[in-house]
């Protein structure tokens, strides 16, 4: 059961976003901008870093729910997201992506931890300022979400298959604040 | 130097929503939203919460700035900021802000270690289910902007003097989102 009284029924941060809509909105729209607007990394590169960092935050519900979206992105390949979540080397994931990932790991451990070299490996196979700007962004902001879900222990579902339809509307739809439910 | 190319001579967070404003936007909106927006938390609470977060994970320029902000708002009593950066005992802190910076100092490591008894503390010493809430996100919310200004080496000055006039601006205009130097 949640640490206060959410939205009953609802999972993850679906049902904190429908406690507190004021703050919602806010966090809704960072994801949309952040995950889907102008990038040099694909919307399924983003999730897949999204993914990482939950996965290393131990956080079930978000890993789950954007391990689907990721999945629903890359369509063909789409083996690559759990070759992030088990850590297992994968052929599937650029050099650009691995330095990217290392970063990402990095920040979800401690901002300080990202050195120059890291930059300068990432830099050396491609990225530009820009991709490593939402690497690290995207690296802190699910840094925040993760501790927003489990801090507050909102209803997280134990059955994969649940999260299924929720990476169908995230990979079309995107993120858009929930309505909350008439009492 | 910064890891990216952020304006020259711009400290913190300043210089990253600069090079970003379509995040850096909605960063400022959360902000001014949780930290400024109607809470049963003062204002100045609310910013001790965020220095705690800052100071445990080591992100001087967030600290400093935050901590300048609570002195601020605090005005007499602001001794009890250096207490909570240093760990200090005082009764300064009350009851109910003990047990809430308890649970932030969890949040801050990671979701999962806030307990029922945490929460139970908290509503014993009068806390509500926004003030838990509130001071989850706070400390959640820190976690990504320690993150992002350290994860991208953004400029930290070291003399503690330059964090006063930001703590004034803080504490009376609140967050607003900075606009880009003319180049």
């Amino acid at each position: 059961m949640a640490h206060i009284a959410v939205p009953e029924g609802i999972s993850g941060i679906r049902s904190l976003v429908m406690f507190r809509p004021e703050t919602g909105q806010h966090l809704y729209e960072l994801a949309q901008v952040l995950l889907r607007g102008e990038s040099p990394l694909s919307a399924a590169e983003r999730e897949l870093i999204a993914t990482h960092v939950s996965a290393r935050n131990n956080c079930f519900f978000c890993m789950s729910s954007h391990a689907a979206a990721a999945r629903e992105l890359f369509g063909t390949g789409s083996q690559v997201v759990d070759c992030v979540i088990e850590n297992r080397p994968t052929s599937l994931l650029s050099d650009k992506m691995k330095a990217l990932l290392e970063i990402a790991g990095k920040v979800q451990q401690n901002g300080k931890l990202v050195t120059d070299e890291d930059v300068a490996a990432a830099k050396k196979h491609g990225a530009g300022d820009r991709d490593i700007h939402d690497t690290v962004l995207i690296a802190a902001t699910f840094s925040m979400f993760n501790r927003y879900v489990d801090g507050l222990a909102s209803l997280t579902p134990t059955n994969p298959k649940e999260y299924e339809p929720m990476g169908k509307r995230l990979a079309t739809a995107g993120y858009i604040l929930p309505a909350k439910p008439n009492n």
